[in-house]
């Protein structure tokens, strides 16, 4: 056994083909149709910080792990609100971090982590407290390297399109720069995405200046509804001509509501005037899906939802430090009632694309098989989040390729703002899929020949094809 | 390996288990005492129609695929109401479904429809675009063989007894023909099923033309909630008289409620003049649970109950092709709270049989292992409709018998209008059974010659049994 | 194979690999913070009674399997309240279990039943209907041996500490005679928790009279809110002084309330009163979570939650053998929201250690893990009730580890009554983490060496620690 049948099945029958079906997989070069990467770091191409800045304070799966052991985040670099000291020793955190190195056993950060460190920066040391300082120097010395500067390792890591996720009232000025550099632009290797929470929840922060900046950006009268929708689709525009191929919609609930143009106009303007309230705004969240995914079919943006996170559960941690920093949870998400007026209005229309997420895995094949085994626009989108690991994707296909088969699932999608962990991941789910696929064949359910292509389908044809890339 | 270990675990030890313990399973006679089989095929014993007509247009499992692929129904000849044409070419079908083939890896139709190829048909050559033309015309050529007649493959699928399912205003004129010909009537091979949803349901189409339908049928005055009452016992009556044995109830969802007869007949009156609203209907259909349970406690009928289904939710669908096509999904159930009053009544009285299904797989674990577990009354029926399927089958297993036992689960249902995937359905059941039976031996948590004596329980004895057959 | 692989996969890398971890862990003493032993059982040290009593008609897990197949609990002995007789004949119950024994196939009660007759009692025999009186005197000439008096036992079982129950009102008698002969007291082997629900649920049985008996004990004023809260404390100081180190909450549902000493005030007189409502109760048993979170905060009592009983579901069962009796099933349980206040008020505080435990499979991945896993305060209870299973055991590593890690969980608790039961309930336990680790290293995952140190913490130090023993 070696490391080469990382996650395969044990069982021999089921190991010898995971390792034939792997093989067809692993060298398909990456589709990451969705992430958070910041194109910063592509268009400057700068090197990269030393390793702790790279690696442990910006993410927060290995944060909050530490916080839920009481080491805290400040302790571990990450930035604070209010003013107080915050750790900026890179070698300090490394070390703080390697002393809990036993937290992440079983996890997926541990894999993410082991396998940058080896395939990436081609440290072969076992990690752990002991050896901390030997793998913090062998990965700065890299750092320091040319060969690892971002869009080398970008070109190393075989990807053939990466999406980052930007704002309407961003510039993409980032990704004008990429553009000019032949990275960009429509077709490139370099993408955006458009993300419009910020103008589309009255609830988000300064969301009635976000629509004023919205104003500001495209010339449209941004005071009165029409105008507002005439504003978004100039954004949808701009983002489309900076290569952008989908939408992503970050939203408490899956909730949808079809309203016609005056209530809608009604909901917008009591927000706008601060007469809002958290039914109105939720009734304008649900219903600006239905009003974007009209959007997507004018204009072909693929829709991606995303429902059901909790933001700021941790109270404290936001208060400290912010948003993103670990502080969300999931909540129980219904896809069955909430989206149902969404796909009565657009769900048989082959000209919309919908890629739905979870955060909540029980839905798998109550709500989410049937609905995108059974509506032509729907498709699942992978384990997101919590569930971005390998039981959860292992459970996902057992659970959702019964009811929607392979090919209403979208392929794997690495969401991550980590770069360097974009080629674990992506092993990961191919990997994965490997070892499902293995036991449908070892259980005589398909033949090899069939399961070979599928596993090609799933880590770049699909993807590629649903995404419009 | 051959296609004789279809469906078991491919690790030695267990496979060797498995396959010993189908050994005693796989010629037990099927017991089918839950599925939509339109009586009139085995009634009139006439030639099936062409192969697409029998196996395509009407599986709406298969149909939703495609249509989740952007296929019309239309373009699969599932019939339009509006008039609209729609494919009758049986080949045209036949070649379109094949072209979409890859889109059922991994699904349980795949393994229906090949199991079906094979063992009813004779026919091993491999499925696909490719072999369509091949496929369909052996598939016809058998058809038109007296072999292949409904009944004579009754007796080749070794089928020992098999339920319809009907309404109570239907005159089961089919099964009057049955009985006369040795086939039907109390103890025999074909037999009917109560369900009393069309009459029940004051949101049904047409209810109160139903609840008269019923006074005609039986001359009583249905009027009123007393003679509607009496109605519906003279229709149970009837069914008895032609053999049925069980009920079956169809509802949104589980709710159960004790209501005195005024309360009752307010509910009752009111719907039938037309002042009901959706509160009311699911009142009165809560209620009236706990009255058909009464009935019974008094006439032997096992109640089968089948919550949760959001029928309609696909509604383009529904405008255009109808009910029963695949737009329906589900939803989640509450059980604890839902069948407390019923069960609160009559859940530890030994003469009534309740029999719960369930689409929502989440309440396995938590309410319906830990009820039926603790309850005389009531039963877990398999697991149905999207859970009908190898890997639900063997969840359900792993995730019920712990709180449940064996005992308290009432056997393998098929569910299914297409009577001749009757064979393989069962047999897939009765593999995963081996298959998590081998586990338990393999694992020293039950001896071989108990685990022997379960699946023959579950496969034949429990069926025929607790549905009194 | 041998019945020392029990519960190991039968796939001989993974199950060599089990065996060796298992090896580390199987002959840790046993850690059990969390149970239901009498512990007059263990003051008197008096033998215990036939094996009927001592092991069918107190244990509800094996009475409501019977009662669901239509087996009186008055004919497996278990008292009734409204005088009607109930068999008393040892081996009269006895047998009538044997006869129904294959109910039990597939289930933990049989594993333990099995385990227990073998490893305590030293009774080889196959158990079933045939061997049941040689089963029965072979346990009964056990019982009348000083070895199997139940010190004599705690010792053989290499029980190194277990806590009991107790509710505020409990005089601590039992516990007094322990410390006074050496087997109780602060850092004894056997301790206290303080169980606060009859005098912190308005809703309980006689709450009033509970209260202002907690009014004699204390002498504190429990008219008045403040009085309640001082007498709560001396109560806490006196359990303390037995040797708790943890309290236990049992609630309906997981929610948490942050009142005002005027709100909370409010509420704890109208129900003196008896001007109470359910909303009302829920409202003061949220808060006095809050509340009682505080008094840990102090005193350092480890705060254990369970949430989710739907106590007396079976209102027959309830009302004809009371309380306890196997009446109760789970319900969902919402602890994103639940917990919410508290966790923003106290879930950053490492002085406060609260352990969550849940009837609920669902809300494992979706709920726990990631709140277990972003605050500091908080850890997971094993799966308890209905889930203290083998099949739960293994899928709840699978579901909460990947967001919680190993380190987030607080260890096996065997909850149980059934002292000669306890060795094999933590046997299984360790048998399966033994299972699930095996798979880690198999798929490469995580090294043997690091696997071992986790069974060892899993099985010892983590509960050892978390529960300040």
């Amino acid at each position: 056994m070696t490391r080469a049948d990382l996650l395969f099945p044990s069982e021999p029958t089921q190991r010898a083909i995971a390792r034939e079906l792997y093989a067809q997989a692993k060298d398909q070069p990456i589709i990451s149709p969705h992430g958070h990467v910041d194109p910063a770091i592509l268009a400057d191409d700068a090197p990269f910080p030393d390793p702790a800045q790279l690696i442990i304070c910006p993410d927060h799966y290995v944060t909050r792990m530490l916080l839920s052991q009481g080491v805290s985040p400040a302790s571990l670099g990450v930035p604070t609100l209010d003013g107080e000291p915050y750790e900026t020793d890179g070698r300090a955190i490394w070390r703080r971090f390697a002393e809990h190195w036993r937290l992440f056993r079983g996890t997926p950060s541990r894999l993410w982590l082991e396998e940058t460190f080896r395939e990436v920066f081609g440290v072969t040391t076992a990690f752990g407290p002991d050896t901390a300082d030997e793998v913090y120097d062998a990965i700065a010395a890299r750092l320091a390297e040319p060969e690892f500067r971002p869009r080398a390792l970008f070109e190393r890591f075989n990807i053939e399109v990466l999406a980052t996720t930007e704002s309407p009232l961003d510039d993409l000025g980032r990704h004008a720069k990429l553009a000019a550099d032949g990275w960009g632009g429509p077709g490139g290797r370099v993408i955006t995405t458009f993300r419009p929470d910020n103008v589309v929840d009255p609830e988000f922060e300064n969301w009635a200046g976000n629509v004023a900046k919205l104003a500001e950006m495209t010339g449209e009268d941004t005071a009165t509804y029409r105008g507002y929708l005439a504003a978004l689709r100039k954004r949808r525009e701009a983002f489309i001509a900076a290569g952008a191929t989908s939408s992503d919609h970050g939203h408490l609930t899956a909730r949808t509501l079809v309203l016609d143009e005056s209530e809608a106009t009604a909901l917008f303007e009591a927000h706008l005037r601060g007469d809002g309230d958290p039914d109105k705004a939720e009734a304008f969240r649900a219903h600006m899906l239905v009003e974007l995914a009209r959007m997507s079919i004018e204009d072909g943006l693929v829709m991606q939802l995303h429902p059901g996170a909790v933001r700021n559960h941790n109270r404290w941690l936001y208060g400290k430090h912010g948003r993103d920093v670990g502080g969300d949870v999931p909540q129980a998400t219904d896809y069955v009632h909430g989206l149902e007026p969404l796909l009565s209005a657009y769900g048989n229309d082959p000209r919309l694309r919908l890629v739905v997420y979870t955060l909540d895995e029980d839905t798998f094949t109550r709500e989410l098989a049937p609905l995108a085994g059974g509506y032509a626009a729907m498709y699942l989108g992978a384990p997101w989040w919590f569930l971005d690991s390998p039981e959860v994707l292992r459970r996902f296909r057992e659970s959702v390729t019964e009811s929607a088969g392979f090919y209403n699932t979208a392929g794997f999608v690495d969401d991550t703002r980590a770069f360097c962990s974009i080629p674990v991941r992506h092993d990961v789910a191919r990997r994965i899929d490997a070892g499902f696929l293995a036991r449908l064949v070892a259980e005589h359910r398909l033949p090899l020949d069939e399961a070979a292509e599928t596993i090609v389908d799933l880590a770049y044809r699909l993807p590629k094809g649903i995404f419009r890339l």
